[in-house]
């Protein structure tokens, strides 16, 4: 029976041999702030999903969070996340069942049982989305994610930059249309294609990805984010009850760095083609006085300019918090007056390596510039 | 063992007890000729398909053509279709392994055998798509389609006029993409979400449709269609041979009308959201000098106006011929200078009901007009 990895020290006590944990009713806030802050402003408001996930733990539900290591090698995991433009999901709530039908589709297509369920994306709502699942279909839940933060299209996954395959992928809305996409020339038709049946049915829609095997969730996921997301929410708890700044508190947890603070003066978003687009500016205040900051981003924050000049990029986790609160603020929910801290994450590192950067660096988000990270890394 | 219906005086000669017959090879050009009169501007030029399905010939392959009412109750029919712009159909060509694919898909998804395959609409190019799909499968062809014309939209046939089952739907382009849906809320929504899928990858796909019983073929199928089309292609043949007037023919044989005889003085399309939409100006000549005539479309001919004044509507079946070949003009070919001759031909009598006319009259294209039909009928 595999362990935890000794290395990680924030894992809850659990039995030392066992690869699952009941998750704690006490984590789920934690894990929604935690995944809000790794969400980069996207992967939608976890605040819904965190409602539902918290009405099943009042009504006697319990969710199992799984060790990847685990995963037999021909075990069957499904990826699930909630597809869309953030502010659309504001809009229209989730449910257990609306996120499993797409997984049962899957099921059913496939003629076989899912062993477990994971999110594509650790960022914001769809940290939870796989919970909610997993309360519906009493699978347990992998503590992993395929991209580490939440981006806004289907090939800026790791199973992406591993050249897994990425058929077939059920969609499902809250009426009844459901769609399979049983082939797809490749991970961009797949997103073309996906994004559109997305859009037409109201820019939001549950989703299965295309399942994988335990092997490649081994080899090709992002292994511990949900444990990860709630040391994050734990750590700005703490902060919190002790008067500390839980900025401070993310920022030397996660070696993080704190880019800007001041006023929100400006700010544009569309809802346009199954995203959320768009910019926004902030003043600075205090240290910052005299600089302006902006932040572009399409469903997740992109780039940010210092001065008009270049200053942070994607694949970094770019997120902006409440200067006061330490909540993150997504780019559905900036508004003009708010004041913010800029702060920079590191990503993980399958995202920086040559082929990871040809799915998430800048040039994928349509701009002219190369990768240098904020960590001192880069090609 | 069924007959053929011994009112139908078109009917080749065959062995009188059998359901069965092999379509002869000159038969092929007739059936080109017939189905592109029928489909009203729409459904595609017949031109690439009929090359391809005479290759086929010319290489000893056969296709049998089937009554429909020897289909076993419980027969599955594939229902199949060339979906997307006309004007698109011209630049990127249709074979039999494209046409066949989602049929394939459908047969797996379903996991049962098709009996045999039919067309969506025995206008233009859609009805020699189930010709391409046979010789390939080597299945029978229904004489049969669901609209005894062309239309542009899913919800458009005879099938949903009976409120039959609009799911599933597979869906094929010519890269590596497949999709199937496998469910949708309505006729409506189904047209919506597969027009997405078509228009995303490139505005045409080979489509197989919700799939038929053969209760349901013999009860709300347009039957003998096929027959009739090459009727009509052999009218128009028989009046060139006898250097005969080929549109006299047509409307002595289907007892149409001819509305208008005139030049093309302006013409706009545009492929837009998966469809070719746009208007022409005819100004008359000869009978008709000092009137005009407009037509409107959405892939087929929707309405025309004589002088300004709604004159003719769908479902009454609008042709726009050549004046002095005979030959169908359709929305994608029809251009400045061209002299054209409109007439009207009737419309199978399951599109004039008052449940017909709810998916197919004027209103349903967004014309806030009643339905007059040129031969007396209507609501």
């Amino acid at each position: 029976m595999l362990m935890l990895p000794q290395t990680r020290n924030d894992l809850p006590q659990v039995a030392s041999d066992s690869p699952y944990r009941e998750l704690e009713s006490d984590e789920l806030a934690p894990l929604a702030t935690g995944a809000w802050i790794l969400g980069a402003g996207g992967g939608g408001s976890p605040y819904l999903s965190y409602l539902n996930l918290r009405q099943h733990y009042r009504e006697g539900g319990r969710v199992t969070l799984m060790d990847p290591m685990a995963l037999g090698d021909d075990d069957l995991v499904a990826v699930v996340s909630n597809m869309g433009a953030p502010l659309v999901g504001q809009e229209r709530l989730s449910d257990p069942a609306y996120a499993a039908k797409p997984v049962r589709m899957m099921q059913d297509y496939l003629g076989r049982p899912f062993r477990a369920v994971m999110s594509v994306e650790i960022g914001g709502g769809n940290a939870i989305q796989p919970f909610l699942v997993a309360a519906e279909m009493d699978l347990p839940v992998i503590d992993a994610d395929a991209m580490g933060r939440a981006f806004p299209e289907a090939q800026m996954t790791s199973f992406a930059i591993g050249d897994l395959a990425m058929f077939p992928l059920t969609l499902a809305d809250i009426r009844d249309n459901e769609v399979i996409i049983t082939r797809a020339a490749s991970w961009k038709w797949m997103e073309r294609i996906s994004r559109k049946a997305c859009t037409e049915v109201g820019s939001i829609a549950a989703t299965c990805k295309a399942p994988r095997s335990g092997r490649e969730v081994k080899d090709w996921g992002i292994l511990y984010t949900v444990t990860k997301a709630i040391g994050i929410g734990r750590a700005v708890e703490a902060a919190r009850a002790s008067h500390g700044d839980p900025i401070e508190a993310v920022l030397a947890r996660e070696g993080g760095q704190r880019l800007f603070q001041g006023k929100v003066t400006d700010i544009a978003r569309r809802t346009t083609e199954g995203f959320l687009r768009g910019g926004a500016s902030v003043e600075g205040l205090d240290g910052d006085r005299g600089h302006d900051f902006r932040l572009e981003f399409q469903n997740e924050y992109a780039v940010g300019f210092l001065d008009g000049e270049p200053h942070v990029t994607v694949p970094d986790i770019i997120t902006v918090m409440d200067s006061l609160s330490g909540e993150a603020i997504g780019t559905e929910t900036l508004r003009y007056g708010q004041r913010v801290t800029v702060i920079v994450l590191p990503s993980p590192e399958v995202l920086t390596t040559p082929k990871g950067l040809e799915h998430v660096g800048p040039r994928a988000f349509g701009y002219d510039l190369d990768f240098r990270s904020a960590f001192g890394g880069g090609p």
